[in-house]
């Protein structure tokens, strides 16, 4: 980086908040992390609650922001950029805004894509976390959650990509349907997962059915109650992934941009498909809103 | 029927109950329903329960019962018959209780099935809704609901069969998950449930992913908010109906057996798959157990 002061990263989400410090030389010097997300907010008061957490670092440093900050419900509506894009075109459509504290902050908008069945995608952060993730030399990228996406990058530009709801359903059908009925909490069950991830990949297209097998396997006594989270959790990512690597290359390599307890799963997901994987910097977002700051000429 | 007095044909389901006084010549003269399942039911009062439904109902009928009455949480827990059986199998399995008021009734247990992949199947009550229709000359089946099965029969026996948990992941999609969020009420849209049927056909492998153009075609204003729960339902059902037939030949006739609200929905989407399809009797359960007394020679 050109500055010798560094720059504070926001990673501002629908129901997280997370501001990094970072040093000249792009170490994470302090990290702040709330559960106020933006629908947290009300009003409209979205600097009252940056200064309530950020009030403390120093107001000239620039601030680079990212996630659903620049969605409808957020600070300011940026429209998506479309894919294919590099943190380049990123650095262009930048958002500049100063409050009345005097802090510059640039917001950074997300990406969105057509997928060649007409379906249209919507990505705010996980594209920073790519761009941030280039260097690791693979193409294809994972960021597990609430809503996973499956990127595919080529050269320094993001060409595709693609939602899944997986955390969201696995909560859903685990408090919310007679799935969850005969589970006990336990630990991970590291068997029981791989179970249900074997039983995905062998018949893709049978979600509705095969997830019934969380409750039946049960009532006949064939998984403990223990074992049944695990179980059905291997099911949806193992639903997830089967689909995921359906047009991409045998051989191809992933990385998955997750700290190891959700990117574990993943990654031992990806080697039952007999697939290469690797992990990811968790914290790649604050390396790629470097590298766009640089681009932009802000630090 | 053998006798001249008829008979009293008990659904009782998990979330239902249902009765109906049969004639001698199989008429339905009168029915009633209560929203008092099994779960309703407290400190196994199911005596209590049933002469709160029926008790003006001559005592000297004998009752023949099914559902879900015969599981664990129900009256008395019978073992499942394994797949295939018939209904004579199922009337030489009938366990026989005289109530302290003097009632005979005869209880149904219900059907397990273990396919192919290993994964074990049951059901307490569609079985005699299917036996109960086997005069349709048709050998494939689909019970709509919470719970949808797809079963298939060969002959007098019923052969095998896979449970959906269809109209239980809608709802936990549609109130629990962000899918939810931009739907308004409105008419069923047959438009946007078709092309969220042409979808799942297309991709039945991509669930998890092709149900987010739930939201983001919102977003884009390309689906209207009083359109997107009949798109997700068109999603949800066209899922399961590519997978349900897989296995089944193509010119393969089916029978819907629901009243034309839900099972409209069922063969429609049987229809956009390109396959012959038909209403079976919503009613069937009571042919079912007429056919069932018969052969146990309770009428």
């Amino acid at each position: 980086m050109g500055n010798v002061t560094g720059f504070i990263a926001l990673d501002w989400g629908t129901t997280s908040f997370r501001a990094y410090r970072v040093a000249a030389d792009g170490r994470v010097i302090e990290t702040i992390s709330a559960p106020e997300g933006i629908l947290a907010v009300k009003g409209g008061g979205f600097e009252a609650a940056l200064e309530k957490q950020i009030g403390a670092w120093d107001v000239t440093l620039p601030v680079m922001a990212a996630g659903m900050i620049t969605s409808r419900q957020g600070w300011i509506e940026l429209p998506y950029l479309p894919c294919p894009a590099s943190a380049a075109d990123l650095a262009q459509a930048l958002h500049h805004h100063t409050t009345a504290s005097g802090r510059r902050i640039a917001f950074a908008t997300g990406l969105s894509y057509r997928a060649p069945d007409g379906m249209p995608d919507v990505m705010r952060s996980e594209e920073v976390q790519v761009f941030g993730s280039l260097d690791l030399g693979v193409k294809h990228f994972v960021t597990p959650g609430t809503h996973s996406k499956w990127i595919t990058t080529e050269g320094d530009r993001l060409l595709r990509y693609a939602t899944y709801v997986t955390g969201e359903v696995f909560a859903a059908l685990k408090d919310h349907t007679i799935l969850g009925r005969l589970m006990k909490p336990g630990p991970d069950d590291e068997e029981a997962f791989a179970m249900g991830v074997r039983a995905a990949l062998e018949d893709p297209a049978g979600f509705l059915h095969r997830i019934f097998s969380a409750r039946s396997l049960g009532l006949f006594g064939e998984l403990a109650p223990e074992a049944i989270s695990s179980y059905l959790s291997g099911q949806v990512i193992g639903s997830e992934v089967a689909h995921a690597i359906r047009d991409n290359p045998r051989d191809a390599e992933y990385a998955v941009l997750a700290s190891p307890g959700i990117g574990g799963r993943y990654v031992k997901a990806i080697e039952i498909a007999g697939l290469k994987v690797r992990y990811g910097d968790p914290q790649a977002i604050v390396k790629g809103l470097a590298i766009i700051a640089g681009k932009a000429g802000i630090i």
